[in-house]
């Protein structure tokens, strides 16, 4: 493992100031050191990726797809080292972390068959009308093209798959852009092995140096990363504070460029009555289990359960309380976010009218993540916004209504989400319309009668929401349209048969679907 | 015709200050008085929007579709009156105004079509799948949803085709958001005039009022509109010091949302010597008249022209200057823009290196863009930024190089562009692959062999491109892509069939074209 920057291939240190990861589980650092980029690296980077973009957008799709899948296999030929050194890092089970892995190769190699396939570039083509009166009709072919380098931030709760090689970087190479990842400085040794692997992969399919880098450094590096004019878009999952900053600066640029920053939710699970009649206890069991999955590090983490008052709901919350004190509290991923949870769930159950419920007892000489549910009045919800504020751990606050008015009106109080999650019987959700409306109001993905964790990477899917869930609503960064955010449409006025790119030529050798005249074709 | 402002179907006029728009053939002021629009008749018109949109977001397509045809057969209805005005406000002559309604009203019927026929929603289906191991695959399916209400700023090139009626709110109300637009203080009358007619067709289709407003203002009531937290999108179309500060304003919003400004651009013509030895005299006329049409007031203007030195090149020039003695002067739209005009091509002149071939004698009582044109040497222009600013007016400034190289590095300096054009003989645009691929990444649309001037209504059209051209380069204010501004994708996980939106029921009774299970099909 190389603890170096690696820019457009090579290694490179050349600060002495370095960075080490610390394992949380034994609390102890571990030995290696990271020296952190200096200016002059992070120039280097940049522009060795602004290079190799001028040849790699115009690389074919089949040859992006041998990149993808080579990366995919030389990071599972990483084996255990891979794993061990990201359990190390994160403190996630070895289950977790080697389905993780699965996930991410999975989606270099769905990605791989959505640019073979080579429909995704929306091909558009109007062909001249000479004789349209009163003008004639140009001919104009339009295509989705690589906007150039992109910058990555690398997520907390993801070691693997919202990381190095995970879906902003996977979905941009994908794209024909080129990336420079700042390392998470949680995971500095799994970020060097995974470079390593695109940087194996890079060599083996002869593409221009400089299509990937990646640097080690903290906020600072981040900042100077972004600032660079090179730099034409930012993908980034973390906290609101750090998305909120990054879309701040990124806007202040002379020249600013899109910032994808997802940033976290509520996402609140919406529980009608006759459905929790029927089943109390599968629901307090189902639910826990989602606030706790992975120590509640999740984005689509259910923060927030919204019922309204009466004896089966007060029935429930014991079930649930009965469900809590089942569950095992594990490790958190860093310090940082073990005190960031402490502080949250403090404050929330300190608030006017929060009710603790529940909540494991946390030794003071460990991360661990206790699990932990209160209550609070609708009334006193709608009066604290703090109370919206997202607690990233496995903690959820019950919302109890007086009627169904004050549920809705709690919907209708909501900032934007990644996710919203209603659970009720058939008739129920016949008769809530208006609640679901205003859920899809909200949120980026509507879940009927099951959990918002677990994030399916798929053609529907959409991991993204109104701001504050995300920066930009109108793009995904989970599922094959996440490759959107690194592309612009170019068209072309007129272009010689001869110079249109193959996905615009007249005879359709690709065969791509493509809209010609108004209508959807192929071959 | 109404002098107030007219919200949610109802006219209003609470402030007794007021605008009166002028006709700068006349340097007069138009007798009308139009009443300021107030801090309370902005936020009634966004509430309304905002109730108006909950249920026009779920009108179908058919009915948003007779809307839009309905608004443009109330326009033509308005017939002599609405002409009439329009060249009062503008200074523009009939055949254009004429041309331009129907520009205005083509362009409704183009997106009536467009959400009628249905497919725009990008209806993509995964079906669930119980059995996969090791985890079970939720069913998830997804389409585009209407953003909310959207604020439209108007321009002063288009009375009519990016005005009240015109692209950006045709394109925000086809895809089921609601519009409050900012009449342009020159288009005061025309914009009431077509307001009414919107008003009319919101009556006639039985539409919740609030689905269309209007206010009058200036600067100020357009930032108090755009800081409304129930406005969810922005439309603009003017200079770069206009959208540029809407883009800080907004991006500053606790809420920060999409702001789609087209800010202008120079609109560089390439120019190959070859093309230029056989048509120079051709070219010459081509490029001068489409300097000085519409006195130089459109987006697409073109500013720059690029050229080797050379005898061709001198020749050309000398051929130019010709063609420029036989245009006509325009009264331009307003003294703004005319006094803008003198002090930038005033600039430009003065500019170090830059020298005046031709420039028509300006009598000083008249608001009249004078054509003219200058040259200055590549080396200069790659040394003088202000020499990219865009001069709006019928001006271009000739650049000329030393060799192919410097053309080269002419292209590579170029900021974002909307256009970008390149004229050359078969062989030399063969020839040229690299200077094509430095014009697409600068530009939005590259023309072949044409001027850019002259903006198609159509799919393939891409009117967008890097900043400072617009501010987001991933979305096109002209041709049925417009629509995509103003929606964002929701995703719904196990929704019930009977619950379903009919876009995504498995049965396709819409006989839609959507992605289901990673296939694209239909019926």
């Amino acid at each position: 493992m190389t603890t170096e920057n690696i820019i457009a291939e090579r290694r490179s240190a050349k600060r002495t100031e370095s960075l080490q990861a610390v394992n949380p589980t034994t609390k102890t650092q571990l030995p290696d050191l990271f020296p952190v980029a200096t200016e002059e690296e992070i120039d280097a980077s940049v522009a060795a990726a602004h290079k190799a973009w001028k040849t790699y957008k115009q690389t074919t799709g089949k040859e992006k797809a041998r990149f993808l899948r080579t990366i995919a296999k030389e990071i599972e030929q990483l084996g255990d080292v891979l794993i061990n050194r990201a359990m190390a890092e994160s403190g996630l089970p070895e289950g977790r972390i080697i389905g993780e892995r699965g996930r991410t190769c999975n989606q270099l190699r769905l990605f791989a068959d959505l640019v073979e396939e080579g429909s995704w570039v929306d091909a558009t083509i109007d062909e001249a009308m000479p004789d349209r009166q009163p003008l004639a009709r140009a001919d104009i072919r339009k295509m989705l093209v690589a906007l150039g380098p992109v910058a990555v931030f690398t997520a907390s709760n993801f070691p693997l798959a919202f990381s190095t090689a995970g879906g902003d970087t996977a979905s941009a190479l994908a794209a024909g852009c080129t990336v420079v990842v700042k390392a998470h400085p949680s995971h500095l040794g799994t970020n060097a092995l995974v470079a390593t692997a695109i940087t194996r992969a890079t060599e083996q399919c002869n593409l221009p140096e400089g299509v990937f880098s990646t640097l080690v450094g903290g906020i600072e590096t981040g900042q100077q990363l972004v600032k660079h004019p090179l730099i034409k878009a930012v993908g980034f999952t973390g906290s609101f504070r750090g998305g909120k900053a990054l879309f701040d600066l990124v806007n202040s640029r002379p020249e600013p460029i899109p910032v994808y920053a997802e940033m976290g939710s509520n996402n609140p699970i919406f529980i009608l009555q006759e459905k929790l009649k029927t089943e109390q206890e599968d629901l307090a069991t189902m639910i826990a289990g989602s606030v706790n999955l992975g120590a509640g590090q999740f984005c689509t983490n259910p923060g927030l359960l919204v019922l309204q008052k009466s004896d089966t709901t007060t029935a429930f919350l014991q079930a649930l309380k009965d469900a809590f004190a089942t569950l095992q509290s594990a490790t958190m991923l860093n310090e940082g976010i073990f005190e960031s949870y402490q502080k949250g769930k403090a404050a929330c159950i300190a608030a006017e009218g929060v009710s603790l419920v529940f909540s494991g007892e946390n030794p003071s000489s460990d991360w661990k993540g206790e699990p932990g549910f209160a209550t609070v009045s609708g009334k006193r919800f709608l009066q604290n916004n703090h109370l919206q504020e997202e607690i990233f751990g496995p903690f959820t606050l019950a919302v109890l209504c007086e009627d169904a008015i004050e549920v809705n009106a709690i919907a209708q109080h909501l900032q934007g989400q990644l996710t919203a999650t209603i659970m009720g019987t058939t008739e129920e959700l016949a008769n809530s319309t208006a609640l679901i409306e205003l859920l899809s109001q909200k949120a980026g993905r509507v879940i009927f009668n099951g959990v918002p964790t677990g994030v399916e990477v798929c053609p529907a899917m959409h991991h993204g929401g109104p701001f504050p869930a995300s920066s930009n609503a109108l793009f995904t960064s989970v599922g094959t349209d996440a490759i959107k955010r690194f592309v612009r449409p170019v068209a072309f006025q007129d272009m010689p048969e001869m110079l249109l790119p193959k996905e615009l030529k007249t005879e359709n050798s690709l065969d791509i679907w493509r809209t010609v005249n108004g209508e959807k074709r192929r071959g």
